[in-house]
């Protein structure tokens, strides 16, 4: 069997007619972080190095681990085609990592090169990269139609005035949706909280002085994010505090932080843990899908997060986190009456998530492995655990997560793959009948985000 | 190769010729949910919910998960057959979850109904039971016999008059003996914990005033309970407090408790771990093998506590419990002359508590896969690990776990292909003789516990 | 597929092919507990127990867990003839441990002795192997030579002279070197660290009285160590205490107790970081490898530690251990500039840390599955999983962690065989190509340990 090939990921006869079944469905890609201006503008990418490695922290941490300077990942002192090329001669050193399959299977399916990335083929792939991408077909509009995205959805704020949402519903109808993404709104221990109460009371022409003014607003918004097709919020979260607090107590720590009064560990989670029942409210009156990402430890790393910023990698996970006590409240208090996606970072997470997603029942679901649980290996990890626990047909479906439009394709097809080789092995086992097999890979590939997300 | 045929879960010739002499080896079987006084009366099942639905959580678990309302699940408003037919149309997104083979296969051995479970067959599978399930060998004890079923434990409290163990051992010799399982008696924080004390003190015509009235109660029921063949205590607990407490300290906890006062959560966990010491003693005297259930934690839907109750579903069990702390004193007191089988619920714990088990040597042993990892994966990821660091020979083989009767066989049939799976896969891996192999596999199939429990 | 023969853990012709390629590379084993001065004598075994069983704790454990009696084991009352016959007649039991295969493998590689251990052959091969032991080619030093042992590294204690590793480079050149591991010297919480003050001072005749003393004697050794080809220090931690703690407060906490008085927990812990950031600080002045292995909860059954001692067994390691706060002040301080390895010995930690040496770039690399991950189970789990989060090229490598000289080979043997199974299994399901994993494959078994050491 050769690298990437029709075998690719798959483990026998069954698998590969499970996914020949749903290779060509289309893609349904619920969470990303696409850039909405530029896919509105239609552009082309300029180079290779902008379409795979300057907007996508996951190649950089893999080029600094292969001992690549930085000044070739991130600086500003090197051309884009040096960049390429400090990538390509050391890309055989990210072999195992879901990165060297993605990018190849970027190259082969989107642009159509077959050559292996390395030093020796760095000239020549960059040089007809150039060439390929300035087709008329390598538009980013034309890409996604040739990926056959049905629905992506984008991750935005709520000062976002949607501007770009609006031009591509000319083009794109409702291909291209945003996400309500709020954590600005609650992350109250940033120095620039108060500065975003600021911006945020401007964009909706409603002065921000009180928790209620806030409250007020982010509604708004919320009613606004709708009329652009949005189905669903989604929230960052370490520890994903969701205890109930009173709105006066929460009211009360709001006017201390607006009044530069510095807050204790305790009011600084019970205004977050405030504020994500009040947003899982909004979801559950719009009938939206409300998202949890939890457990990004970020920028663990100091030099790259004071020469670099936020997401520039630096970020991990810790199996220590608590999930239980922090998320218990809300989802009794929300239990049957709101969708719920819960998405985990450490794979030692698996096995109390895929329980406590169990417990209640149809609307909290299990999100598919996120992050670094993202590969091959995550996935399938997951997916049979989960399949063990809990459901595997109430499961959220693929979400790419992804920071390039070039690989949403080779993302979900990786998960495809995957999905097939695990209900693939189950029908070999004898676990199940390969009829309600086929069904349930469709039904995970393309119609259950479809139905969940309500597209 | 389809669905539950003959070589389901196998994986080669290797593991087919091992499982091919455990296949029909009998069924030991020392820790389950049966229904002792059903058994006893040798009733028959009215129909198939009744036999598989009404008394089994993780039924209830998948249907919910699956969509269907709750009325048709533990409701009292829909007949057994409206039940059957609601999981019957939801069945088929309970694929890949082990209670879609479970089911099927009670089915297929138990009842000789070959049909997919599916809306399409839903009428003509329960028309078929209907006959079965009335004919003379579907008289409970005839099932057992079927399965060849050597030794079952039910779980009992000491309140129990055991005379339907009695009974059964008229008709069925010692194959029924009851388990100690004085959870009552150690779960001072319950609300009816006082009126428990009360009714252990009537059953016993010694009223309970102090911890030592207590103690004596329940050295008679041990007693009591070991005339009935009883081998084994069993006790559930979150976390498994096992410090040690002076005896005069936990008679203060008691007393304070019985005169109505609140305790402090440690005092709640030193009197916990003071019975549980005690509960060690008893067994340590009589040769009798200890099992603690550790890390369920329970009732966390409070939906379904507050509508149903206890054992509705809505246990989960948390990654970040302790182990070592608690548990270690109580293994360094009894360290050698207790047996001890310790089940874990999360699957995370399998690493601590394999290596746990390897460091006090032979008289502590892993339980197998209990609960949510008992399936194919959840067996199988716990016998690779912990052959690997802890001996296979020394675990204590399989226990069904299981609240009802038909599935019992099932569940024995799991374990043996998944432990033909793992040791097949050894063997030709090269990591094993054949010969080996075939020894070990009849050993934990049935040797073992037939030796640990002293049966 | 026969026992322990060619295909021995390999997978498929993909995987056989990148064995053989690798095979027969020269061993470089960078942590061991080498006994130096019998290796400097070039001393035969006086027999099989001497050899593989009287300093290995692992066997040891096994034995126990088998019910094997402790006189047997270690104790002064029983014969190695005796011992022997008593693991042999236990050793079935065993099966599926990698001791198991491991002294099959030592049997069969080394001596040439293929019988099955067993009760039946125990008296055929003691006389056997009593033979071949004595044989001019069974002397220490030549079984080094035979399993092409390039580099091996023993752990030494600053206090040592060196003067076996002396002796050794006149017969065996630059292979044997030794590690600087000064766990006693941050081990203040033991009762004979006071002592051991005294006796590092009179080593290096300089009287230790202030925490400057003891930093240059530090220092010393660590040059010292340096003119013997030491590369690396080593530092066995429990939790890996790493936060940045002043000068002043560090020598003050000596200072009491140096005068007998008692630290509390706090005063503990921030010794002990104080002065793994001095050994990082020394190793990253020379270039050394800094190797951490965290999270060993010692002697933890207290019969065997009152009896025996340490490394007796009764050692475990606890998933909750917490990996990130205490690591995080150290990686950052020295970032870039201290080659770091981190081994952990729970593989729930797995994930945590293999995230953890992603974050943080080139020069922080995971060890490979240490203890009781060391096994095909264990290092599979790993490399499966590391390679999907950090990067495989970016490994330590093999070490073999031994006991005892016989053993080397068959463990290298055993890693070599498990990453050629995964690396061929990830050129089976098309996710590197082949010749991309033949270069990972010596890079890892032999290149990358020879770079990264600086042997």
């Amino acid at each position: 069997m050769a690298f990437l090939d029709d075998h690719y990921l798959l483990c026998g006869a069954t698998s590969e007619d499970i996914y020949g079944q749903i290779r060509d469905l289309p893609i349904i890609d619920a969470h990303n972080h696409c850039d909405v201006k530029a896919l509105s503008e239609n552009r082309h990418f300029t180079d290779l190095w902008e379409a795979e490695g300057a907007t996508d922290h996951y190649v950089w941490e893999c080029m600094r681990k292969a001992g690549v300077a930085e000044e070739f990942i991130t600086g500003s002192s090197r051309s884009n085609r040096e960049k390429w090329f400090a990538m390509a001669e050391a890309f055989d050193r990210l072999a195992g990592n879901p990165t060297y399959e993605w990018i190849h299977l970027d190259l082969k399916r989107r642009l159509g090169i077959d050559e292996l990335i390395c030093k020796e083929n760095a000239a020549v792939i960059w040089e007809k990269s150039m060439e390929i991408l300035q087709k008329p077909e390598m538009a980013q509009q034309s890409m996604i139609r040739q990926m056959k995205v049905e629905v992506m959805c984008s991750t935005d704020d709520p000062l976002d005035t949607l501007e770009h949402h609006k031009a591509l519903q000319t083009t794109m109808g409702s291909t291209v949706r945003p996400t309500f993404r709020p954590d600005r709104a609650m992350n109250i221990f940033k120095p620039d909280w108060k500065d975003y109460m600021e911006r945020l009371g401007s964009r909706w022409n409603t002065p921000i002085r009180r928790l209620e003014d806030l409250l007020a607003v982010l509604r708004k918004a919320h009613d606004f994010f709708a009329q652009f097709g949005c189905r669903a919020s989604d929230h960052g979260l370490n520890v994903p505090y969701a205890h109930q607090v009173a709105p006066a107590a929460a009211a009360a720590i709001f006017s201390r932080a607006m009044a530069g009064q510095a807050l204790s560990e305790q009011e600084t989670r019970d205004y977050m843990a405030f504020m994500l029942n009040e947003f899982a409210e909004l979801d559950a009156e719009k009938g939206w899908v409300f998202q949890m990402h939890i457990g990004a430890v970020r920028d663990v790393r100091a030099s790259l997060y004071e020469q670099i910023g936020a997401d520039a990698g630096g970020d991990l996970s810790d199996h220590l986190t608590d999930y239980l006590s922090p998320l218990l409240p809300l989802l009794n208090r929300f239990d049957g009456r709101l969708k719920t996606v819960l998405y985990n970072m450490n794979p030692i997470h698996n096995a109390t998530l895929a329980q406590l997603t169990r417990a209640f029942g149809y609307t909290v679901s299990l999100g598919l492995a996120w992050w670094m649980n993202d590969s091959y290996q995550g996935m399938k990890t997951q997916l049979e655990y989960a399949g063990s626990v809990d459901l595997l047909s109430n499961m959220a479906g693929m979400v790419s997560d992804s920071r390039k439009i070039l690989s949403y394709g080779s993302r979900h097809e990786m998960f495809r793959r995957t999905l097939s080789n695990v209900l693939g092995g189950m029908v070999d086992r004898g676990q199940m009948p390969k009829s309600v097999a086929d069904r349930l890979a469709a039904w995970l590939a393309y119609g259950r985000p479809k139905q969940l997300f309500g597209f």
